[in-house]
């Protein structure tokens, strides 16, 4: 399956990484805005063997048609900014490349533009694209089907800087309906990302937690989706979505 | 709805607690094999309010047929030992009586035994009654089939005096298809009961844990049980079988 | 080691377990302000096995001079009230029986009380009596005088019911001069006691955790205190004075 | 202070890192075997801005004395190999370079050689260099001689492809005294490193948790130690000699 990337910051380092170490992807071009590294080999700068083609350039230089043209790709995978989509989001949906997105912050119009594109190719979107964030999510909601009275809590630890409730803490609190003052965020030293939900049972505890290690885990999570992609047709999808077929037993 | 309690041991009392305090549930009487405390009132005797007309007989005293006669019960919630089900499962099952059984090491024996008596009422088994555990094994088990090639880890805490590996945590290792080995058992002072199942990715971890407080823990499982069990037909129930419809989403 | 134990509430009693099983001290009795159990033995009404002699009295029908002279002891602990220390104090002082007070609220009168009572006998006063969290304050303060520059945050958990912030994760604030905002408080279920410490480094995290399991270790912490008080002239101590030898290395 | 820095792999990186972003101290030049990247510059080499003149050496092509002359140092880190310190050792303890090792595996030959030069200059050795990890030896030491009845356990978590135990448990082991079967060590995903030791009481449970985050925390271990070695003169020291004052409490 051949995968282009958008984005080349620490994210999208993190993400061609352990793309080019996957042997049923090749990273075929990585698009970024600078063209700082412009026609630079990804695997030879981030000092891997592969044997994937993947070249960086960028988009100062370089149309995205002309690229979608001279290097096909089956997927993009894009973990720039809020805007790129507007760039190659219709020229990548009329050529049918399928579209992953790990985007946090998008608005109204990039989630309409979404949408619109979704009727003509495949379109995943992901806020938090690891696998394990996601597996979280959904193995709370079914404990608080389960238990609809239970005491729920959450706790996100992260490194003192960041500014902020984690989005990710934000999101849970969402799902399982709880009020904000229900999230407990720990800043301290240089903790990468933690996140705990905590079920309080009158007789015995139930805990969930999520510990982040490196931003690899965004390349695995958006790998997986790429991978449950590849037999859907047309239309919009999250990781709920993939999610769901393993949660449903026979 | 109407229940009788078999066994008032330490885990007995425990369900009995719990039963007594729920407006729900009406616990009729306890049935022992000990004469100790027959004829008292099981609320008098935990020191709790309640309306329930609970009275502790014996089974040297006062036969299974007479007692379920004199004293009809919709329920029976069996926390004695393996034996007791010979003694009244016919009684029961004649009457239409449902049966959760919480003893932990059934032999082929009981289980058949079990098996025939489903053909005549609602029979629910579950060596780990409480809905932590439950929900922990259903949760693990979903998490594998995501992503099969996890690494899997089982931590298990309990009191310095416990003799053997848990036998929650057999069970975990068992749905889980782990070794022997990845079962780490800490054995330390007054520990009530800890399990963790340690999920490790390349760069992400996930941890589902379960803590007990007390055996009333039991006591809410058994009425969960109780409550999932009043539409059920004739038939042989687990703990999977109750949880099943939660993780199944439309 | 004789001793008198004052207060009959759930502390009191997991407290009088704890001594009746202890061979090293004998419990010669125990003083309540309620006349119930008044002269009730106080082994047989916790259904344990013990040679020590205790009986319960209540203030309302026996005088303290008179408990004092009929059943000496060496060593009172008080597990009652805020005022029961003006009672019992100089009657207590002036036979130069020494006192452990377990009491968490005291206001300026009764400190004062309690250091002129230091000038006649052996006074120790601790809010929180246990080891584990008396060892966790020192540990911390130890680490944070290594590390001045580290990031510090407390979590606590407690079961639901609990109202305010726990005055043990106050203590810890305060002795680590932290602002109010570093604490957490989780409250669900019947979560017994949970404290947490967490030191955030650049590259690395260290974490005290200290979790209660029952009130029976107040009386594990009331001993410890009994037991280094034994050679301890008249004076005013607390759990920092008997555990500072321990931390000293030479 | 300047410093110079032997070895240049993984953990040597990342202390050259450390150091380079530390104002009190300045990397004069790194010296490794490999003749790779000799004469780069380490700031460069890394992407870190940083006036500190370090400059990379090999072994092959600048004898030590020479180095040592041509770009003085007051301090020695060692992250190199066993082997190296009968290289470097008498041409720095000659010259009064003060000299930290972080080699894991000594043998009695360098052990006796690091005694040796001892004798001319100040020498720090420490097999696990960070701050963290001593102190929770030092910590644990400390409520091991509190309550030496407790039950201890320690739970070591790392990547799945690290092999036999790891050198910190054996360590803590060690100090406290216990069985090798005391020992947990859970092997899963990429899980960069946690020691967790847990005190088990009757009624309360104490835990110390040390995670790793990064390599990086060996470079502030290492520069903790040079800290506190400025002042020290002649002699032969490890971790416990300089956390030592902080333990004693007046």
């Amino acid at each position: 399956m051949k995968v282009g990337l958008i984005g080349f910051g620490k994210a999208g380092k993190a993400v061609a990484n352990v793309i080019l170490q996957n042997p049923d992807f090749s990273l075929e071009w990585v698009l970024r805005n600078s063209t700082l590294l412009d026609h630079h080999s990804v695997s030879e700068f981030l000092g891997i063997e592969s044997e994937d083609p993947a070249c960086i350039h960028s988009l100062k230089n370089m149309g995205v048609d002309e690229l979608f043209d001279q290097f096909p790709v089956d997927i993009i995978i894009d973990f720039s900014s809020t805007e790129t989509i507007h760039m190659y989001g219709s020229a990548a949906a009329e050529r049918k490349i399928k579209i992953i997105s790990a985007i946090s912050h998008y608005e109204e119009k990039e989630k309409k533009l979404l949408k619109k594109l979704s009727e003509k190719t495949t379109v995943f979107w992901s806020p938090n694209i690891t696998l394990g964030v996601n597996y979280l999510l959904f193995a709370s909601s079914m404990l608080k089907n389960i238990a609809p009275e239970v005491d729920i809590e959450v706790i996100e630890e992260h490194f003192k800087t960041k500014q902020g409730i984690s989005g990710t803490a934000v999101k849970i609190a969402e799902t399982l309906d709880l009020e904000k003052e229900s999230i407990n965020s720990i800043r301290a030293g240089g903790i990468v990302g933690k996140h705990e939900v905590i079920f309080g049972f009158p007789y015995q505890t139930v805990r969930l937690v999520h510990e982040s290690i490196s931003r690899e885990a965004f390349g695995n999570g958006a790998l997986f989706a790429a991978q449950h992609l590849i037999n859907k047709s047309t239309g919009f999808y999250n990781f709920e979505d993939i999610l769901r077929p393993y949660f449903t037993i026979q």
